[in-house]
């Protein structure tokens, strides 16, 4: 009647993220009380944002050394306290990096029973509909347009760049190194993808984008950012979805240049947004989001790690671009 | 028959705009041709912008040396080669800063007969419709909420603050001195006022806006667009007007920290615009402008000095804040 946990031994202090941050360790398993649900982890989702946790408040509190680290996932119900759950339901949890947890209830929604199940924390997931509600409701892209994704290859890129083709446009995707780039553009029907690692970075992005971006969706921040936003078409939009580039080390000195200079001569628009902001819109995103998998418009790219021992090297790897598509943990 | 100009000798290298830049110049006065029009100056307006002309190609194409120095203004027909002007009507014309200029009659409109004429250029021209559009349509202010404004003595940020305290909206102006942030409170209604040149200055924002800023009008840039972003609320809006602090001077190495991270955590939108994107709306806001002037509770203030050859101090005076309200040269 064990627990397994991976544990935020301590926060780093400016430095990158590396394994001696965490520790492994194990408890005895919780037992829930009145309201409360026990439930098994089976999958963790691995997200950039998990990173940007350690950094201080963000849309959620400050992660703090020594806590179980912080994640959601896939989890089953194993013990339930409140009528509308029953052991074998599958719930998305904030459920932390441990095998067992026991969380209230009351906020906890039965996933329908989809096959695979992984796709709940993919496509159907937080991945999925962040890339819907930030290109769509953020960028309001319209055909023929150029849409411009950072960090495309990953789990939110690789659906943004799909669902903008669908809608009829052009599609960039900035992403590390070139195989990446012949993936995104043989396998996903990318329309150009640009390496941001080469020294020739920002002479590509203009070559690929010659008359200018009418969309950026930024997952990255930074220097990508400003090439990006130097590239700007007047009236575009960015939709901010988060800024990679600097959650895994020393916070940046300073901002990309043009800001707020560009803004106002090319009357951009700029907004940030995290998808819990959108779930009073969640059934049509879902519905559409089902309608191009089964007709096969979006293919879907997940990377499946085994064992919750080999969720810090997995987050690690996260951060240094290793994963295509969603990478999450199989506990 | 002689036509003074000021023309802009040199372009400013990095360096901050000084009194040799200029050179005056007397030419002949021009004919009007077919279709033509000559106009005699009456005011220039002086704004900031003037001196972003000078630093590259903005929403109007870069100004050159030894050009005459662009500017718009109040002009009055002199000879009329179309049928819908008259000698004597009063035009709004990018005339540039001359006596007299001919222009195309095409575009060209008379203006309503309104006193005193120089509110055509203050809370009826550029400066009054970009405080309008700009906080009603980019900043979109609810009642209660709090609205902060930059170069709040200039010619737009009076107005900014004076709309929002229309609107039911807690003010506070941003300016330089103690003496301009009294003028704001004490004249002009503003709940209070910051002055960015303090030392304190960060320390003093944070307690005029202790609940945080939702609605932030820049005029300015830099830091103080860095201070206002790191105390915006969750939702908040930001209306990109201008980038003050960057124009006179060798352009900024980089921009303010905080972008796009605090854009996503705190889902902010910002929003650059220029007046005339919203040409098609103006009959409504003049309208309204001219209401609140009549009920008193628009002041407007309007800063005119007399003659063309102090146009390039007048400029530079600007530039370094000298103003309250609209400057305007007459000639």
């Amino acid at each position: 009647m064990t627990n397994r946990q991976i544990v935020l031994d301590r926060l780093p202090q400016g430095d990158r993220l590396a394994p001696e941050h965490f520790a492994a360790k194990v408890v005895e398993r919780p037992v829930p009380g009145e309201g409360e649900v026990l439930l098994r982890t089976r999958y963790i989702s691995l997200d950039a944002a998990n990173r940007a946790w350690m950094q201080g408040a963000t849309y959620r509190s400050a992660l703090t050394s020594g806590q179980v680290m912080a994640g959601g996932g896939l989890s089953e119900v194993v013990v339930s306290h409140v009528p509308h759950l029953k052991p074998g339901d599958l719930v998305f949890a904030d459920a932390s990096w441990q095998e067992y947890a026991v969380l209230p209830g009351k906020r906890l929604v039965r996933l329908p029973d989809l096959k695979p199940e992984t796709h709940l924390l993919s496509v159907y997931g937080v991945a999925g509909l962040t890339a819907y509600f930030g290109l769509l409701e953020c960028g309001q892209p319209k055909p023929g347009e150029t849409v411009v994704v950072s960090a495309a290859a990953g789990s939110v890129g690789s659906i943004v760049g799909q669902i903008a083709r669908i809608k009829g446009c052009r599609v960039v995707g900035i992403a590390g190194g070139e195989e990446k780039g012949r993936w995104l553009t043989e396998e996903l029907g990318f329309d150009a993808a640009v390496d941001y690692k080469s020294p020739e970075f920002k002479r590509q992005l203009r070559a690929a984008v010659p008359d200018g971006i009418d969309v950026y969706f930024d997952n990255t921040g930074g220097d990508v950012f400003e090439a990006c936003l130097f590239a700007m078409k007047n009236f575009g939009r960015i939709a901010c979805c988060g800024a990679l580039s600097s959650y895994d080390g020393a916070p940046p000195t300073h901002g990309p240049r043009g800001i707020p200079g560009l803004i106002v001569t090319k009357r951009l628009t700029l907004r940030g947004f995290v998808v819990m902001d959108f779930d009073d819109q969640r059934d049509k995103a879902l519905t559409d989001l089902q309608a191009w998998v089964a007709d096969g418009r979006l293919k879907v790219s997940e990377d499946i790690i085994e064992g919750l021992e080999n969720l810090p090297s997995a987050l690690i790897g996260l951060l240094a671009g290793e994963n295509r598509g969603k990478r999450m943990v199989r506990v």
